[in-house]
């Protein structure tokens, strides 16, 4: 069998190059060793949003797993890095701590979404594929979320892999499955994560055969009355009358992928009722995004099939994350503050800490940081930071369903104004103390 | 060591569900043996682009070879599809032929850019994987086609595997060097495609050290004079005059990350030759796209660093190609065009070649489509479908740097208008015969 790429099981080259050099540049000048904390996390909400989702969480657990140099990995650096740092890499463990944002979870303008404390070293070496997996993951999920509101208690189904590299349509169906999409398209997925899986079938299978009829009856024969009817091939009436003639008033549901799809569907369920199909769902596909499934609210409408725009973040496909050294061990051995003094890159230096503020009745009403040192929980508050990585030990692993619940109470926590689809300011205040 | 998935070796579970429950369907019917002809096509340009960039071929060719389903892949399709199915399934080796642009050519509205021949069965099975491959990898190269052309003769690097998911940083990486990028920050990217790897330092470097200076003498001694130094990190113009102290005039480059990069360039460049090192290159980077990058051409900048833009597309982070059934054996055992009826997803039925005809002079016309037949070659026009498969064997491989001088001699025969960064409609029109 051929193989696609011969390092997948380390993540250590996912990587960028300078991560390397600084390493080898600091091992030489003996600052390697400093004791340092990096913070990840964002200056600002994409433009207009009201919240975004932390995804990714799991997977950058397993990444720092997996963030080992064997002779392969070793071998490709070598023209990188000296022999000294070869040597170094030869050992690399994680052996730091790491406090973070759970799966799920809401964050906001410098939410600090991860807390690595480590070595300079350590902590460094970990910058690049931390950022990915977090830039992608939680824009997605940032975007998915919008989409399962927008829906309302209607099923979303996540259909994208096709629109994105072919890794990250798995990722994109795992954080889309923490947002409260319902299933996916992707079969990875399914054995990776235990997504549930799903599907329909395409034009194409109607025109493999000689007639639309013939093409359903393979389908029903097949996949049972259950199955989901692609409708829109030739015309979209007699597909319905032939689907029910086919398949009987027990059809699973039929499936419409283009043309207007509130009037279709509003014709369609009529037809259907009149057939006596009275239970066969309508699900929709085409280009949809949180706004056009916020415009067939009034539709009957069963379940919305998304692709294209979950997978690129819905005008959003990266969150802009940063991951930024905030403290670092001075010349005494105590940890002193650090930061950037460029005027159009602020960073607040100093270690973080964050709770959700919450009224005696449960609604949030801020993101407080604290800078060195915990806020004050009122009583009705939310602690932020869990640890994720002890001593270079992964604690923070959960099952993918208790990231999914997590959202779900988070987002219903949130004032009524997250609702809104138009755009905005962050729904509730960033405050430091 | 830690295995992050398990079933990297083969491709073939990055597939929607819904390509294996229409095989099951169809082996039942007795039509999935149909010879077919599948075609991967742009319905459109991006909106305002000239022209588009083939990339992924490479990757395709590979992504093919390795859709094998071995036992850990049949297992986990228990419960989507039948024992025959799976039974099937065992066996499966692509062994139809594929046609395809070559990889860094260029593409406008409706070109033919692959041709899958196969029975329905084994050609349906690709949809998945192909589509998020070229759709991905060719968004990434369109947009750095742009960004190297809008840099006229100045090197572009990519650096944005932080901002996008972190394999598909390794094939965006693959993607820029096709479309005239110099240099990728990625290291898997060098190990596994050869792209030549770049870095300088980070903000997080300099104030690991107790002062700007002891960071720039420990970079220095590690790296040589010809490093990088990152130099926005305190005050531009006393950390310039520091990277000369220490490094001498023969210092590699200063790099500029924030503020005003253009005044700041010119700024720079007079201070670095008013000390004597005149050949001090300037690096600029931050949130540059093509249009950033054209705005630059006057100032005195020696490189830029791209990332956010390049890896998502510069606004356009997928391709909308579609894979769609062309032409499928009829019973009377010939092929027969076939397409959808739809009215706002027209697909064009039959078989499809094209040319590019060329003026007398060698440069680009028009994108020449033939139905059924192929266009007839003037005397300059250049045929553009090349074999890539020939009965499952892959034909099509070839060095990347074959790919990057393609792209450079298909780029430069296009009409000047494609050097426009403006929006406009495709650079030369879409003709069929």
């Amino acid at each position: 069998m051929a193989t696609v790429h011969s390092t997948a099981d380390s993540t250590a080259l996912l990587t960028d190059h300078y991560e390397l050099t600084m390493l080898e540049a600091a091992l030489a000048a003996g600052t390697a060793g400093r004791r340092s904390v990096f913070e990840l996390f964002p200056r600002r909400l994409p433009e207009g949003r009201r919240y975004g989702v932390v995804a990714g969480v799991g997977r950058a657990l397993e990444a720092i797993d997996a963030f080992r140099f064997d002779s392969d990995t070793l071998a490709a650096l070598d023209g990188v890095v000296d022999e000294p740092t070869l040597g170094w890499l030869a050992d690399f463990r994680f052996s730091g701590d790491v406090w973070g944002y759970a799966e799920g979870e809401l964050y906001f303008p410098h939410s600090p979404l991860l807390v690595v404390e480590a070595s300079f070293a350590e902590a460094v070496l970990l910058e690049t594929v931390l950022l990915s997996i977090y830039n992608h993951d939680s824009a997605v999920a940032s975007a998915a979320s919008r989409m399962t509101l927008a829906a309302g208690g209607r099923p979303c189904i996540e259909m994208g892999s096709r629109r994105t590299h072919e890794e990250a349509a798995v990722a994109a169906a795992r954080a889309a499955y923490v947002a409260g999409f319902e299933a996916t398209s992707n079969l990875a997925a399914r054995h990776r994560y235990g997504v549930p899986s799903t599907g329909t079938s395409a034009h194409s299978f109607t025109l493999l055969h000689d007639t639309e009829e013939q093409a359903f009856r393979a389908q029903v024969a097949s996949l049972g009355k259950g199955t989901t009817l692609l409708v829109d091939t030739y015309d979209v009436t007699e597909a319905v009358r032939l689907g029910v003639e086919v398949a009987g008033t027990s059809l699973g549901a039929v499936r419409l992928d283009s043309g207007d799809l509130g009037v279709l569907a509003v014709q369609v369920r009529e037809q259907l009722d009149s057939l006596g199909a009275g239970t066969t769902r309508i699900i929709v596909t085409s280009d949809l995004d949180e706004h056009a499934i916020a415009a067939l609210a009034a539709a009957p409408v069963d379940g919305y099939g998304v692709g294209t725009e979950l997978v690129t973040g819905s005008g959003h496909p990266t969150c802009g994350f940063v991951y930024k050294l905030v403290a670092r061990e001075g010349t005494d051995g105590e940890l002193m503050s650090v930061a950037k003094k460029s005027v159009d890159k602020v960073s607040i230096g100093g270690r973080k800490y964050a709770l959700r503020r919450r009224s005696t009745r449960g609604v949030a009403q801020a993101e407080v940081i604290g800078i060195g040192t915990a806020p004050v929980d009122d009583g009705d508050d939310r602690m932020l930071l869990t640890p994720l990585v002890r001593d270079g030990e992964i604690v923070g692993r959960e099952p993918l369903s208790a990231a999914r619940d997590r959202h779900a109470a988070a987002r219903a926590e949130l004032p009524l104004e997250a609702q809104s689809m138009a755009k905005g300011e962050a729904v509730i205040p960033t405050v430091f103390e």
